[in-house]
């Protein structure tokens, strides 16, 4: 742990509470607005414990959005329903929770947001990766078959839990993701099988 | 068509010009920073030819909407899988073409936008509409069945059709949504088709 000049600790509990609040603020506010003054107001923190920890709001935003917004983990359960259960989970959470306006605020603004395609990056390769070895298993196992696209199956799902998410308004989130497990669920029950007629 | 106070009649293809213009600003900056000036410099109108046809800001970006993203129409090929192609080649250029920053903006700050709710339900509703259509005369017509979800069809294509989009770079959205209607068929016939092995 990082001492401070004074060589008191640093408490973690204050690096989480600012660093969430800066995920907050950005989602809130966008890049355009996101202030080192703004933070510390909702962190109910003084601006000096900010700089203390980090030099500007560059950091500042760099390391919120690398501790709250730090990707997916790909989960071996043994089966490839559950996998992928696991998967759109995390994804949903990703998208509902407290920071989630901020993983919305950063794939609108990638571009003007300094190093926004790096932080982007981090959650989509982790993403991409999560899916790819869970369709690996998947096929070696003999419950995927050896053609399915990692693309499209990471489309649908992802992108299942993303519309979910978007189509909820702001004040039904809450109640959305205590339902996102169930949720989650349905999606890959719905993407694993056939919704035609066999003919 | 509405006439100037001196009588010249107004004309259309600077009305075109101007939504055009608004709903670009409005993408790149979002509402806290969306001007009369702004797109008057984008458009290369004066403000006064905005200002004749829009007597605020409120007014114009409530127009670029309405026109730019005017939402989704169902297509009735007699086939639901063309059906679904057309609804997702739909949905694809709404996130990819000029406007679709303004599409993705909507969609983030609803809640701080004058009227965003309405903006973003007219779209969102003409999209559930063409779904809930395109599922009716599937299962009429026994090529889906019977218990087949509207919503999870809708938020895996639609989603399937955002995810795309969003994670294409900018640079790149042109190339991308020039390849759109070949992606729209690869991802309805992917989520019409189960990938699982028949066991």
């Amino acid at each position: 742990m990082a001492a401070t000049p004074a060589g008191r600790p640093r408490d973690p509990e204050v690096d989480e509470r600012i660093t969430r609040a800066a995920a907050e603020v950005y989602g809130a506010e966008g890049w355009a607005r996101f202030s080192v003054d703004a933070v510390a107001r909702r962190a109910g923190v003084g601006k000096a414990s900010i700089y203390l920890r980090w030099p500007n709001k560059e950091a500042l935003l760099a390391a919120a959005l690398a501790t709250r917004l730090a990707g997916v983990r790909d989960i071996d359960t043994g089966s490839v329903r559950d996998d992928l259960v696991a998967l759109a989970g995390q994804v949903l959470h990703a998208f509902l929770d407290e920071s989630g306006g901020a993983m919305l605020r950063l794939m609108l603004e990638v571009e003007s947001l300094p190093a926004g395609q790096e932080h982007l990056d981090r959650f989509l390769q982790s993403q991409a990766a999560a899916a790819r070895a869970i369709v690996h298993r998947g096929i070696d196992r003999g419950q995927l078959s050896g053609d399915t696209s990692v693309t499209l199956l990471l489309n649908t799902i992802s992108g299942g839990a993303l519309n979910h998410a978007l189509t909820t308004p702001a004040r039904l989130r809450a109640k959305v993701a205590a339902g996102a497990d169930r949720y989650a669920e349905e999606l890959v029950d719905f993407v694993l099988a056939s919704v035609t007629v066999p003919s």
